[in-house]
């Protein structure tokens, strides 16, 4: 049997080679340059292809796929988000995703996307801190302490210099774990008992919750003037985490708003609630943070773009490292068109 | 470090196992299978989730992602259409697709679909050959001798009965390709340098060509009354194989409407032009074929379930044949919430 040509093979990123990647160049290093390649790919917004999510909806959780294109490069990811996974010791949300050439169709990269999921969402929500937050931001109230925690603590570290993470969840067994993993990191960390607790002094309060329903995470009276939301549980319909009332004194800002109209806490708002993409603030069209009393709201819900520059990320990354394996996963026949001729030819 | 558990294992079929797997069943008896498994889902049509095909188009081709559901299993495929890949020794079609558990989200079948949607392909073109051609069909003429060329013939053969097939290509060297694939199998072969000359004496008429643009490879002439066309070629806008007026004379079947009013050979027609859905010929509550000399047309553009059904087939063979490999794709930590844990832990 012939050797199947250089196009049959498709890089692919396993788990392990993801961890051992990441930690090879260093937590914080990753979420640096992902911040770094998120932001230009956002400059650039108006090139890419974009549309709404596509949603397969259950009872107990949602399977979507997440394509966008930039014309030279297409990427999608497939990702799930299932909250009652937990408590049968599964991921709530694991993902894996896809570089193709536009030009030929031909897939690129394969890669696991549980991590690198985590890794991005972070580095979104600190990129959106970083031109949002008030000055001088060191604090960050951390309610919900799972999965995505530790990731979020880190990044607000590395991009916008947070020192002190205030944890919350309402299982303490999370918090513990969270304040274990990070111990030995440079962030202060302080175990709290309420929400209320976990915000006091914090000028940048994220929350990444899980729960599929209508759940009120924040209320009102518990989000003062100046403060930065980082809203990141928020991202499928009939489920959010903040109170209506903080939606309405809050500067709101978004990914995609099609999608996030749907998806994020905005739904709870009329839909011509104005909004601001945050690809303008970043390129300079719209305005960011007014004042310094103005809160402002990350209504995050995790698009499209942003798995796009993790994928290329991890894909200029691969030469140097080597840590990748090549899977057969496309039939390249010597003569294109003989196809059948190759089936018979494995006999 | 410990090793992953289970759920982080997916199911791979490469291009290399899916070979050995067609090879190890036999090809005919596949195509079978495929034809049963496609008729059993098309039955239960009304129970899936469906949707258009998700498409990002350029100006060399196109690249979609392919999902549906029967509320248990959840499937996509990957697939990109590149007609002038040829010329470069690239496939014009690449594919590879994913079945996941709705319950939990989890990918539990990564498969190589070059070669399997050349087969659901077939079995599909066959499946509605079945139900729609002329009492008695024994010959087929197949107008474009390329990478599905083989996989008609034989799905036709062994699913219809077909014992002659006339083949024309623009490229003698691809009907001599397939002239020589099928020798032996049981098929009569007649190469013909013409159009008019392959469908002489035809009951059926599989147009399977991959030029992106409106093409005429049937004029209007050339439809004799009772004839069934398998028009395969024409699946996307802009790419068409029939001249409109066979269109106008033909009972028209298609399988999933919204889809190929955009794709098919009746993007050429009006939206409301009457067509016929398969699943409901097969499910007996429409009428298929009404008399001997009616002119019949299945106006394939491929649908998702047809690649739902081609996927949980092959998950069916896995067991017994063993033709797949464990891919560490999915990132399960041990404590679903310490996801950083693990992270660290693969230091």
């Amino acid at each position: 049997m012939m050797t199947p040509s250089h196009h049959a093979y498709v890089p692919f990123v396993s788990v392990d080679k993801m961890m051992k990647l990441v930690l090879t160049l260093g937590i914080e290093r990753v979420l640096l340059d992902l911040v770094a390649e998120i932001e230009a790919d956002f400059r650039r917004w108006p090139e890419f292809d974009k549309t709404a999510r596509v949603a397969s909806h259950s009872d107990v959780g949602v399977i979507e796929l997440m394509p966008t294109s930039d014309g030279e490069t297409y990427g999608f990811k497939y990702v799930n988000g299932h909250p009652s996974n937990m408590k049968n010791g599964l991921q709530t949300v694991t993902a894996f995703g896809l570089l193709a050439d536009v030009a030929t169709g031909y897939p690129v990269l394969l890669s696991e996307m549980t991590i690198l999921t985590a890794l991005r969402t972070a580095a979104t929500s600190a990129m959106a801190a970083k031109w949002l937050a008030p000055a001088g931001a060191t604090t960050m109230a951390l309610i919900g302490n799972g999965a995505q925690a530790e990731f979020q603590a880190l990044a607000f570290k590395a991009v916008c210099g947070i020192t002190e993470v205030r944890l919350y969840d309402i299982d303490p067994a999370a918090t513990a774990k969270c304040v274990e993993n990070l111990a030995g990191r440079g962030l202060r960390t302080v175990a709290c008992t309420t929400p209320e607790q976990a915000i006091l002094g914090a000028q940048i309060i994220t929350t990444v919750t899980a729960d599929k329903q209508y759940a009120t995470i924040l209320t009102d009276n518990m989000v003062g003037a100046g403060v930065h939301i980082n809203a990141v549980g928020g991202d499928c319909p009939g489920k959010t985490e903040l109170h209506r009332d903080i939606l309405l004194r809050s500067g709101i800002f978004v990914e995609y708003p099609p999608q996030s109209r749907i998806e994020g806490e905005i739904q709870q708002l009329p839909a011509d609630h104005p909004v601001t993409e945050l690809w303008q603030v970043i390129a300079g069209t719209a305005t960011g943070r007014t004042d310094a009393r103005q809160i402002t709201l990350f209504d995050s819900v995790g698009f499209a773009i942003e798995d796009f520059s993790a994928l290329r990320y991890v894909k200029s990354k691969l030469a140097e490292t080597g840590l990748f394996d090549n899977l057969d996963m496309i039939a390249d026949p010597n003569d294109p068109r003989d196809l059948f001729g190759m089936l018979l030819r494995a006999a």
